[in-house]
Order: structure tokens, then C-alpha cells, then sequence
């Protein structure tokens, strides 16, 4: 493990703990390195919209939280400034869906990742593509 | 109040029922018409990110929901195609949030919806924007 | 007539006249006010895709135009950081488009304004948003 | 050279002739593939926005044209539904600009795709992403 992953998956663990979110979500980190992070969460019956699937709302959240970690890895503080999603299959209850980020471009203080939500078969649920802003400071001690 | 908004009041709240996910974060319906939805949302310790303010995925799930609620009004189902968020100002740890979705334009079964998130003091957290679609098919009975 | 309109004006004419885009496009000033531009643009054959209506880059290209009097009204140097387009009808050969743009937002150097794009028939042919940072100068002398 | 690469060149050469806008553009295909498409644009001073680096619009433009041969590599007729770009470093007067897209996802008839234009040098100057919608009939012969 290089010292940019062990710090990236300090900062990812950092976070996790320190948010009320990802605990409450139950958030798993699978992986985490330089600009790349992948997360897991089961979908929950308090995670269904009134249609039975997972809602828009927590595909995104998922989403952004794995952009999270992955443009604080460098333990530079980054926070979100606009994101966007798409919605391409609905997130089944009960499944474990994955969220893999990876930085796409980094230019001066402005950051581009991509997140893919992927189903427990493989299939893509949604894309997401967030841009950050360093703020300075570190992420974690 | 018209026919067209008790409707629409009818369909949020029995989407608000079904979900899961509304009750699980506590959204309180405050106004509801065609095309329109006002929601509103206290900001729980469980819905705080690593830096102590709303998790940006907290944000876009409540603009998400009362987007739902809007492009549902009307009781044809319609989901959420795509969506786009920009993050302005933090949301304050305890303080209750109001979402304010509005139709911007309808062309077919697409429909495009602005929602605006505002802190309690009136000044704005987050610019949603949101794509829908409708499959056909009645939200509620 | 507002001073704060006659600026916008006056900013609005100058970068027309300064851009390469602009002239080359025949994009006629309609209206300009603090926060707000209204545009037009006729559809020549030079605009159009290879399916016979209004290339989405030219669409995207007018809203743009728009977008940046409006965000450049107040006479401080503001740019583009990002956008979003939703195309909801196709531009017509021929046919005049006009596009409003709208401030939405301002919290600090950023902005979100909406941009709508109307047919000469006043259907909406496009739906934009743009997030706009203020990077200190003025724009015009 | 496969057949689905014979193909995808073939729509891409016979959408650029179509097209109003490559030829004034003077766009050049580098390459087309299925699900893939990389062009490159000069920028010319009649694409210069009011701060003399080329006009977001044009930028845009750039990527919706890739995106278009992209999504429309196999020949099935597909539109842009929504679109959205990240603006990273001004395209610089006079450089030759490469906007390469790449299919990230497909279910039904919706696709995501990315495009991230380069400057001369390498550099990425915006991160584009777009969704597409097949409708029927074949884009060319």
C-alpha cells in the first residue's frame, strides 16, 4: 500500500466516523486511494421511495459521499460545489449497491470526479459527476 | 383551494406515506399544487457531514423529494431522469430547511423543475435542478 | 431607465462587441438589467445538426451568451465555472430564439442563474442553468 | 478495423457533411469507434468569447458534436436529452483542441457519455457529460 492510499483510507476513515451520515447510512468502505474512493450500503426499507425503489435522494448520497473522500484523499480540505446525477436503473431493496469515485481532472483549487452506482450484479443505477473546491486546511489531524 | 392543488396535496401526502424515506427524515408538507411542492426538513446530528454542516446528499434528497412531489401533482407516475444541484451557503445544524420546487417547463412526458433550498433565515443553501419523466400509470388511487 | 440597468447595457453591448462569438452568431441585445439579459438569435443553416434543427451547441451556445451578461452586469469580471442544458423541443430552421436569462442566486463569488430558451412561437425549446464566479476587474471601462 | 468501427466512422463522416455546423466549425474526426468518438477544432478568433479564450459556448459545442457521433455510433437515431460541462482552463486563441467522448453507460434507450476536452498541450480544459436518447431509425444509410 502506498503512502497516498494509507493516507487516503485514513481520511475516508476519518470522515466516516466524524460524519452523522455514513454511520446512519451504514456506509462500508471497500477501497480508498489518491483521488479514488469505493463505498458500499445495503438498501434499506427507510431508502425507498413510495414508487418501492431505492429514492433519488439516497443514490445521490451515496454518490457523494464516496466524491467526498475521494477529493479530501490528498488531506487537503475539498468541500462539493455542484454535482449531477443520472438515474438509470432503480436500486432493488434489499441489495448492496456500490459507489466507485475517481477523479477525472484536477486544475488549481477545482476538482472533476465521476461516481459510478453499480447494482449487486454488476449493472450500472446511476452516473454522477460532482466538482469540488479546495478550501484549504487539512481534512483530518 | 382548487381542484388541481387538493390533488396535488393528495398525492404528496400519500407519497410521503408509502416512502420510506420522508418519515425517516422527518419532511413536513407545507404547501402542495399543480406542478408546485414546499417541503420542510429539520436538520438532525444524523445528517450532518465530516465538517459539521448538512451532508450534500441530506440536501439533494429533500430538493429530490419535494421535485417528486411536483412532477408527481398531477397523479400521472413520473420519476426522476437526471438532476443537478450547486451548493451556495451550508445548512446550520438544527435549523429547518424549506425546499421550494416549481415546474419550469412540461414538453411530453419530460418535465424540467427548479427547487430552491432556503436556511431558516431566508438566505439560499442550494439551486436544484431537475429532469422527470413520466412512464404513465397513476401515483396514487 | 436604472443606473443599474444602463450598466448592464453598457456591459452587455461592449462584450458583443468585443467577442469573436457574438457578431458572428448575429446575437441581437433585446433587453439587460442587473442580473438579467434577454437575447436573440436567428437559426441560420450554419446551425443546424446533421437531423435538420438547431445544433444542442448552438442552443447551449445562446443560453451561454446570455448567462454571461447577465452574471457580468454588475460590471466585475465573472465567468463560467459550469452549466447544465436540458433540450426539451427542437430550434427550427429559420426561426428567431429567444433567450432569457435570470439571476436565481448570489451568495459570495458565485451565482446560478437560469437561462430559458423560447421558440418564436413562445414554446420552450431548451431549459439552462449556469454557475458563474466573480473573479475581480470590471468588465467594460 | 472492425465492422463496428467501419460503422461508427461512417455515421460520424456522414453527420459531419449533414451538419450545418462541423463544416463552419471545420471540426476533423480523429477517430470514431463504437461508443467513442475524438475530434479536434481550431479555435479560430470568431470563437473568442469577451475576455479573449474561447467562448463556453464554442467549448460546448465542441463536445455535444463528439457526443453526437458517440451516440450515434451504431447507427440507431439518438438525440441529446440533457447535457452538462465543467469549465477547467480557457481554450486558447489560435490551439487546436481535441474533444474526445467515450460511452459510460447505456440501459434502454438512454445513454451516459463523457467527453473531456484537451488543450495542445495536454492540458484538460473542460469535462463534459451528456444523456442521450435513442429514437428509432438509422442515422444514416
Amino acid at each position: 500500500m502506498t503512502e497516498a492510499a494509507k493516507l487516503a483510507r485514513r481520511v475516508a476513515e476519518t470522515l466516516l466516523t466524524r460524519e452523522g451520515t455514513g454511520p446512519a447510512w451504514d456506509i462500508q468502505i471497500e477501497a480508498a486511494d489518491e483521488g479514488y474512493s469505493r463505498l458500499s450500503m445495503r438498501v434499506r426499507d427507510d431508502m425507498l421511495n413510495g414508487y418501492g425503489s431505492t429514492h433519488g435522494g439516497m443514490l445521490f448520497a451515496l454518490a457523494d459521499t464516496a466524491f467526498a473522500y475521494a477529493c479530501n484523499s490528498r488531506n487537503i480540505t475539498t468541500v462539493a460545489q455542484s454535482a449531477s446525477i443520472v438515474f438509470l436503473d432503480p436500486g432493488k431493496p434489499g441489495e448492496r449497491l456500490v459507489a466507485e469515485a475517481q477523479e477525472k481532472s484536477l486544475k488549481g483549487r477545482t476538482g472533476v470526479y465521476g461516481v459510478t452506482i453499480f447494482g449487486e450484479d454488476g449493472r450500472v443505477v446511476a452516473e454522477f459527476q460532482g466538482v469540488s473546491r479546495a478550501i484549504g486546511g487539512t481534512a483530518v489531524e
